[in-house]
């Protein structure tokens, strides 16, 4: 947010006098009073949770504190210290100790920066108190602990471990805009307990299945197929049923038994039927239980503290009423307050939001309306106005005529979608096919001039700004992927009459756009549109699972690198070494590891390691490195397997059901938020108290004129899934 | 239920007037009405929903139809028509076709005189009407047609397919008991059109990726592991795509792209995470969504159906009542029906149950009361008398004596269950250890003396009727498991000490029953009992899903042994054909399929292709079958994932959810039915008027010894999931 600055385009007594003065006996607001409610304001719309100092000087540093600048600064900061781990040893791009260490100590002095402006803002005690802080500082400290010991090993060449590098995705969860991520970790951590019993009964019945496999099956003198014994090794057992509940090795760790007896067969079913439908299952149950109920509990709390702060912003901008009774906002405070919160709102937005909260036009709003402002304010309004197409303006007499009118009916015709949509499938069928055939290469032309032709013809149909709004996606979509088609097309075409030489990269980036194009028929069925918006619509929770996942998997592969790097090598395609054939490490020698060519799954740089972990999330394959290290290498992957697969996709999974859930029950009930209900009711008042604002008047669909029918509705609310749990507890 | 027999212990009148006679000015009811009424009330009671003839003629038939004999024989012939696969060709127990057909005959015959006594009982046009009769008559009539065929083409020497047996597990679905597998399959196919929207959507996700890889992959010439050109063919990328979600071939399928370049990681990363992830997810999300749905309402539909039954009960045996107002029934007419109904009930059951209808003590009660009826028998009460201990009355001196007080509050010390779960982990060790050693062998004697030991002191200590009640589970488990035990091991060492002969099979057995001992441990720990609770409460639903699970695996199974029966040949482990490298088919030489041992997972009977199936609802490993027939044998792989594991297991899970999340909500609400009140006041009524049944009093936990003090309560109400449902939506 920028400083706040004195707004001149209104004139400040006039509105007050207007309503009938009802601050007549109040002292004016100072500038710090505002500033001082603005912040609270803004504090409780993006839920930060930060008790600041309250003297002017501090408020004025929080408000810089949480400009947009330093914030982006920060992330900045931590990306390049996260990566890092591409230069460091074992590095993709190796880099000099030194370069290395001199950015982490940037990245360190700015964290320190950073950490020094918010202890300033904030009470000290208060400071101290906060777990997050101490994390912070404690990261900070141990990690140039670190790097000084690990600099004077390497300077004395002595064998050194950077082990603060674990504790680097940390300062991604500690920081104080890392809100979300710690609530993610929080729900995680409150459900652990639950989670925890669940897993105990579940290692019990995999200590029983096991007891009872090597009583059955490890006396028979049975083989497995690379001729070692089978199932005499209870830690063996062990660990290979564990592996059987991930299915990975599903039918192999049962064939010895299976090929002696039919009876076995039933072990492995019971088996399977238990652990790995039911317990899995049951976890997925549990997680989704307590993830729901402490997010529930989180969100509680969290509008909890909302309130407190629209409440306290209230308290600094109060003034008594004439006749007495509650103390109310005036509307001049209120207009020069929403100025300091959302600098950029339109005047028209501002009146809309004073006129819901203003329900019976006084010209001031007690308590509650103000309490209400914090989620107005999140909602987006999109206000559409109904204007006349450009070449509407420039020659009426062409645009109206009598051809150009039918075109606009054609193209607004279902039928034009239909024929595109049969267009995009020819199109798919032609890229099957080979591109060598002069036709089909030069049929890419023709489909291309087609979708050009189309997204022409809708920009003269359509008023191109309510073409190219925010929200419509699929317009956006479109002309992106068209323009770069057209452009790479065109840059291909051009590097191939050139020369012989063809650029596999611009090759790949026009069939990648190509194919891209296709995924358009999708809008065009509506129980598809459903499906996806929804997907859309959860869209920026996975973006928090992402983070999530990336701290996760930066600890497991600083780990995995360090246990693992150099175990396993990868050779080239082209490579005529003779230790491809157990990439290079002679302990694979014949094992299945090197026979189906996953040398390249190790841990040799950050970016394998991030690539074998998301395999090992798939499938957990870790056979080849108990092999090259020791058999208690197992204990590493199988910790992953709990952590990530038992907790954190059952989360994820828990995450996407419960967001499918709300959008069916939604859908289903039609139920409206008490927001939606209160803009509804404002279109009529807006329709009757026109004279509110005169000047840019919020349109209704009706008053507009044919050219809009395709756009479904005036205010489009943008309920993201995260603001609807913000809601769900008022309504 | 058996012939209703006039009860002849209570005199009929007395009751009656004992009551003040409020049947005075009405005839008595005659046989036929208390038949009649009895018969809706058991159908409300067990919610078949059969509109029967009501004459006294066809009200008789009905009862028979209704009788456990006649069911346990339709079940037992659908076993033995089902079970004729393991003698048919391709069999285990080879059979001449002659003898099969025979059985078969029999069965048809069988099922046809079931199908004929159902048509007597209920009206001519409802039988026509009914969907599952036209089904029965069909797959009568088909499987009649084929057997005629097929014996005919056999006796001609032609080569004939017994397609008819696929139609065989359909009888299970259409028998009037079916009730619950029709339910489970009616809510399958009234999820279907949601699920058929995603599953294209995925389809779409999957065919436009296909179209990526060929376009990126195709060109670059990669070869996979056994040097095919990788990605080149479209319906093999379509394929390879399709097992990656099932996680089959995680990372086999993109090691060569990624061996090539660590950019293309990025294509299956991102296949993984919508495919794999999110489509999944959405898959569980709108199967549980739409189960539950669907679920609900097929309850609903069983609620009024079972209050439209009771109602026509109660206007069976109504009567006006002398000062007018409502009709009721009076408590003998209420008697001679509940003795009916269930024959077997003892009479303070009853009485229990006529003071929880009769709230205000008037000798009569009304419609609404009678309605509950239904569900109040459906409760299970346990009566628990306060009965002294045997020993106590046989010698109370030696009972009451000091050594056998301590003995019996040792007994019930935590102490003594903590000492024994040590012992049990302790056996736990040895059973783990070598059992060769002498030691270890006899140390078995020791703890089965032990187990002994503690089930004789807690006779001791508690009643054994008390003991021993039905629904004591874990005692039970312990008992049966600790004498099989003993006895095995007594059978064993007899064995062993009459010649050097070991069985194997007593063995095994005394090993599992050893193994076996150890899950009491889990009984011990609270917070384990209510998820082993929940787990042992879903138990009776999971046998409907086996059901489900049979039908589906048995059609699959017929028509995977008739397309590649004798396509994969398994040869015994000691066997020196040189065949067996390849599963005794060329065409799998050097393939995976026989180099990990597969040949066993074949389709050459009837258990193998169940075994297979199983295999192949864990992970989809198919590609030998494609080999040794076609590429489009795939589809029968497909299909087969699509229908079990997109569909059924998904339900399953979603079933498995919504069972713990119904558990943990009843346990956090803390929720009573509304009957589970009733009896709670009524335990108040019966401490008040406790000369209602005097002779046989319901106890108070209160007013038992503290010898009782284990058991949680006096009534335990046993609301199984299924019967949840059924009352939810009255609370």
């Amino acid at each position: 947010m920028s400083e706040p600055e004195k707004s001149e385009d209104i004139p400040e007594e006039s509105a007050g006098k207007e309503k009938g003065s009802p601050n007549g006996g109040n002292p004016a607001k100072s500038e710090e009073d505002f500033n001082l409610a603005a912040i609270y304001v803004s504090d409780a719309q993006y839920n930060r949770n930060i008790y600041f100092d309250t003297s002017p000087q501090a408020v004025r540093l929080y408000m810089r504190y949480n400009h947009w600048i330093p914030k982006v600064l920060l992330y900045f900061f931590i990306l390049v210290d996260l990566s890092l781990a591409l230069f460091e040893d074992p590095a993709i791009f190796p880099l000099p100790i030194w370069a290395t260490m001199l950015v982490e100590l940037l990245c360190l002095l700015v964290f320190t920066l950073r950490l020094g402006h918010y202890a300033q803002v904030i009470p000290r005690d208060k400071f101290w108190k906060d777990p997050k802080n101490i994390c912070i500082i404690v990261i900070l400290l141990l990690t140039l602990v670190d790097m000084i010991i690990y600099g004077a090993l390497k300077a004395t060449n002595c064998y050194g471990v950077r082990w603060s590098r674990v504790l680097r995705p940390l300062l991604l969860v500690n920081v104080t805009e890392g809100r979300q991520l710690r609530r993610a970790f929080r729900s995680i951590r409150n459900a652990l307990p639950q989670i925890f019993y669940v897993f105990l009964l579940f290692m019990f019945s995999l200590l029983i299945f096991s007891l009872m496999a090597l009583k059955l099956l490890g006396k028979r003198g049975l083989k497995t197929i690379d001729g070692s014994p089978y199932f005499t090794n209870y830690l063996q057992i062990l660990f290979d049923l564990y592996v059987l509940v991930t299915t990975a090795n599903s039918p192999d760790v049962m064939m010895p038994a299976y090929n002696n007896s039919y009876v076995f067969a039933i072990f492995f079913i019971l088996y399977i039927l238990i652990n790995t439908y039911i317990f899995m299952s049951v976890f997925l149950a549990v997680v989704y239980n307590n993830y729901k109920k402490y997010l529930k509990e989180e969100v509680r709390q969290l509008v909890r503290a909302k309130r407190h702060k629209m409440v306290q912003a209230f308290g600094v901008l109060q003034e008594q009423r004439e006749g007495g009774g509650e103390p109310v906002v005036t509307h001049h405070n209120w207009n020069q307050l929403i100025r300091l919160v959302q600098p950029d709102i339109r005047n028209a937005h501002r009146e809309l939001l004073w006129s819901v909260a203003d329900d019976n036009n006084q010209g001031c709003i007690g308590k509650v309306a103000f309490v209400q402002m914090a989620d107005l304010l999140n909602i987006e309004v999109i206000t559409l106005k109904s204007r006349p197409h450009p070449l509407h303006g420039l020659c009426p007499a062409l645009y109206l005529s009598a051809p150009s009118r039918l075109l606009c009916r054609l193209v607004q015709h279902r039928a034009f979608v239909i024929v595109y949509d049969l267009i995009i499938l020819v199109n798919a069928v032609f890229i099957g096919l080979d591109e060598e055939n002069p036709l089909i290469a030069n049929s890419e032309w023709a489909f291309l001039a087609l979708y050009l032709l189309e997204i022409l013809l809708k920009l003269y149909v359509f008023e191109p700004r309510a073409f190219f709004s925010r929200h419509s996606f699929w317009n956006w979509f479109d002309t992106i992927i068209v323009v770069s088609a057209l452009l790479a097309t065109i840059v291909n075409s051009a590097v191939m009459s050139t020369g012989n030489y063809t650029s596999r990269q611009i090759l790949d980036i026009v069939f990648i756009l190509r194919v891209l194009r296709l995924i358009r028929v999708v809008d065009s069925i509506k129980r598809f549109r459903t499906i996806i918006n929804t997907l859309i619509r959860i869209g920026p929770a996975i973006l928090t699972f992402g983070q999530l996942i990336i701290v996760v998997y930066y600890i497991f592969a600083m780990v995995g690198m360090e246990l693992f790097k150099g175990k396993v090598k990868f050779y080239a395609e082209d490579s005529s070494d003779p230790e491809k054939a157990f990439c290079g490490n002679p302990l694979l020698n014949g094992s299945d590891f090197a026979q189906l060519n996953y040398c390249k799954n190790n841990f040799n740089n950050v970016v394998s390691s991030f690539v074998l972990l998301l395999e090992l999330t798939v499938v957990n394959q870790c056979s080849g490195f108990a092999t090259v290290t020791h058999a208690s290498a197992r204990l590493f992957f199988i910790v992953f397997h709990i952590m990530v697969v038992i907790v954190i996709i059952n989360i994820f999974v828990a995450f996407v059901l419960e967001a499918f859930f709300v959008e069916y029950s939604v859908e289903k009930s039609d139920l409206q938020t008490s927001l939606e209900r209160k803009i509804e009711e404002l279109e009529l008042a807006v329709a009757v108290n026109s004279n509110l604002n005169q000047h840019k008047r919020l349109c209704h669909l009706k008053c507009s004129a044919a050219l809009l029918k395709c756009l479904p509705s005036l205010f489009t609310l943008l309920l993201s899934v995260s603001k609807f749990y913000n809601l769900s507890p008022n309504s």
